[in-house]
């Protein structure tokens, strides 16, 4: 098959799925239209089901396990994209989802149907899941991994998120924290009977305002460490000096730094001038540089690498004990946006790496 | 009449007039009652209404005119008092206005029947308005004085709001301004790629928080220049960096400033670090000190006089050109609270102080 007769085929796959709406909450649709999909290509005992998440192969292979990975969902639809339908224009797959992943899902779709996976020197597996646009708790990877722990036997995963092509690795953790400034109330006529709130998170607005990204080289691959008051509120009325004011602030920290310390950083921050409440925290992802499928992924591709400086599921597996990077042929720019399309050559390119490194791998 | 019938009087007329609701906007009742009132104890030229607003008395007189002051709204009602009939227990008469101001209202009909107003060495107006507990703009001064413009003959107000019998002279001016931050958005993953417009407060409000309250000493009595933010409020989700923040900015400046001065200290405390919309100005108001009639009150009565650290329509007696005062036999401290009451006592020294200083004046 020729690279454009590829791109032709890749392309059609994504819009058929782009066609097939499916966002975060609604993965039944797309999940039965893969699932039969799969029962045409897999054996039956190799496809794996729970909820609207597909596991496709076995873990089980005394050969190193690869598992390709994609999600199933999208964010939900734009307003101004309804009525709009998937279409391809050019060299370019229109639709929601089409760079955010299902280009990437069509990909895995094509090497899952054309490799000869007995053949390969590594074991393949495919994870297809639901509710990736939505909050950590609720991800479809949860009430999987709880039927699969065997998943921890995955030497090596390639989430393919969008990544302009590139391989991504590691990822940055995530930490929201709501930073609780408390005075005393009184009127502002007469300020100084009581104690005012919002002026007493000065100091550390001022520090946050001087604070430099921190840069943290895990591997010979930089993460920026940094911390951004994102929300703020405070006061209740004009005539009254404010007895309470609160921030949002969020922490993004690099791999290799625990929640517990990233939690330390913030109360080393505040310093004791504020209540701290930590609300949310999602771990950083281990950077696989020294993973042995990592190493031939990028001699065999001679794909470019760089850092993920946002958190990804790469997190997730990390936890797990799986090594994994985000490579994927969709458009960052085009991640959640209105009107997303996706490019077509990329589609191609991509499923053309991936067979070289699970062809050549050893 | 002795003091105790003198108290015991004005407290009945004090619960009379709590017993007629009038919460700011609902002031025709009160109106309706005490014009049916004064019809009885002015002649009929000597009573002048414009909206639920009554001028008593006559402008023309040759000799000095003093006006007694006092409105006839209260704050709206809590609905802790709902159900709560106005009544006398022991020292103390019950109900939402007692302090502020229908016992200050019921030494002004008290005055007005009992003095022989002809034979006095001043000539007497009372005036008696609506909608005083609402916005500046919204006052029913405002119409009155759009007919009645031959107020500014008056020599001398005094405001009878509650000041626990002491005589408060001037007021300071009340501005408020939101001050407002601009940054530019972008994930807060890669917080370099925008400016956050939160942190860019922190200098200004840390030199807010270190600023200490100005003391400006006016003919003798201190007043003190304070700016307070007082509400604040920026961002738009967790995960951006926010593009905007916002201050209310509240500052309190003393008698003798041009509320143009005032702006200018706003404008230079800020410095253009900020945008700056003045959203609302009340002047300051004159200190009385140097009137003729004004130092015969303190002479006459003995009473103590201080500075008014608070916004009231002293202010606007004075851009009438009008020197006043407050005085008032309620308790500041029971004003717009739940349960307001007054104390019966002050009502009768208020009574005996001003039937003093009327008599007395030349």
């Amino acid at each position: 098959m020729s690279s454009t007769d590829l791109a032709t085929r890749l392309a059609q796959t994504t819009l058929e799925l782009c066609r097939i709406e499916s966002p975060i909450g609604y993965e039944g649709p797309i999940a039965d239209h893969v699932e039969g999909w799969a029962l045409k290509h897999f054996r039956r005992e190799e496809v794996f089901r729970v909820g609207h998440t597909l596991l496709l192969g076995s873990l089980e292979d005394p050969r190193p396990t690869v598992a390709l990975i994609g999600h199933l969902d999208t964010v939900p639809m734009h307003p101004g994209d309804v009525g709009r339908a998937p279409r391809i224009e050019g060299e370019r797959v229109h639709g929601l989802g089409a760079s955010d992943m299902k280009g990437g899902v069509a990909v895995m779709m094509a090497l899952a149907e054309d490799l000869q996976r007995d053949a390969l020197p590594v074991n393949v597996a495919f994870l297809l899941y639901e509710r990736e646009e939505g909050a950590y708790a609720e991800s479809g990877l949860i009430p999987l991994y709880a039927k699969r722990p065997d998943l921890s036997r995955v030497k090596f995963g390639i989430a393919m998120e969008p990544t302009d092509g590139v391989v991504q690795v590691g990822c940055v953790g995530s930490m929201q924290v709501t930073v609780r400034f408390t005075g005393r109330s009184a009127h502002s006529a007469r300020p100084w009977q009581g104690e005012n709130a919002i002026h007493k998170a000065g100091p550390l607005l001022t520090e946050l305002l001087g604070r430099e990204r921190v840069e943290v080289n895990v591997a010979g691959f930089p993460f920026y460490e940094v911390m951004s008051a994102t929300l703020a509120k405070g006061g209740r009325a004009r005539n009254v000096v404010p007895e309470a004011f609160e921030l949002n602030l969020n922490y993004r920290f690099a791999p290799g730094k625990s929640v517990a310390q990233a939690k330390e950083d913030v109360l080393a921050l505040v310093a004791g001038r504020a209540e701290v409440e930590f609300t949310d925290a999602s771990p950083s992802g281990p950077v696989a540089a020294g993973n042995p499928l990592f190493k031939q992924l990028m001699s065999l591709t001679g794909l470019p690498a760089a850092s993920k400086q946002a958190w990804t599921d790469v997190a997730r597996f990390g936890e797990w004990g799986v090594d994994a990077v985000n490579f994927g042929p969709g458009e960052t720019a085009q991640a959640h946006q209105l009107h997303e399309s996706a490019p077509i050559p990329p589609l191609a390119v991509a499923y053309e790496k991936l067979a070289a490194f699970l062809k050549g791998a050893a």
